[in-house]
């Protein structure tokens, strides 16, 4: 593995590149799960997700619907891909706004572990390098 | 405060719009603070920053550096804003990559906890609306 990189900014001018968050948020959380090159110790170039849609759009509702009332938050973002993800590149992003930054980060890791376990998109299929 | 809002989308094209990760990552968690509206009640329209800056960015390298060792991660970035910083827009910015979610939920949750308690970094006007 390579040494971890670290860069600090401190700066005054705005910081550019990141979503915006809507009215009322004091903490916006992130998460991209993304494909890495090796599936079951071996290179890949992608992997193929399939989901039962209709089911897997209500599944993800219902658990946000779930976690919001352990965690309030303001507003939960999920994109799910489907198909042929190369690897490098975003299988789920997650965004989601909050007042305070624990319920946001409580939310966005919750809601990880329960679409791993609850809803119904595979992998399907590990493309080799 | 409004209902929470929720989007959920799956989709087979590209997720535009965030930032990319290292390569071998399989998280990215991006952190934005953001200023609110009210500052201990009162409705405001900016807050200002200030920091004493050489020994803001030393004690953030090693706070990350302490926490690489605890939460392996494989790149952390942190931009600071000071001066004026408009509601709605993002005081910090902190992203972390990592191979698994995990670490980089910890190490992203863990700095900002840091950051409050050891860092020069100090509010020092809010601006009224």
């Amino acid at each position: 593995m390579n040494p971890p990189q670290i860069e600090i900014q401190i700066t005054d001018q705005p910081i550019p590149g990141v979503d915006s968050a809507p009215p009322g948020c004091g903490a916006f959380v992130t998460f991209q799960g993304i494909v890495r090159d090796k599936e079951n110790g071996a290179r890949i170039a992608a992997l193929e997700y399939e989901a039962y849609r209709p089911m897997a759009e209500l599944e993800m509702r219902r658990i946000v619907s779930e976690l919001l009332s352990l965690h309030p938050c303001v507003s939960v973002r999920v994109i799910h891909r489907i198909g042929v993800v190369p690897v490098g590149e975003a299988a789920i992003v997650l965004h989601v706004g909050a007042k305070h930054r624990a319920e946001a980060f409580a939310l966005a890791g919750a809601f990880m572990d329960r679409l791993k376990q609850d809803v119904p998109i595979w992998k399907v299929r590990a493309i080799p390098a």
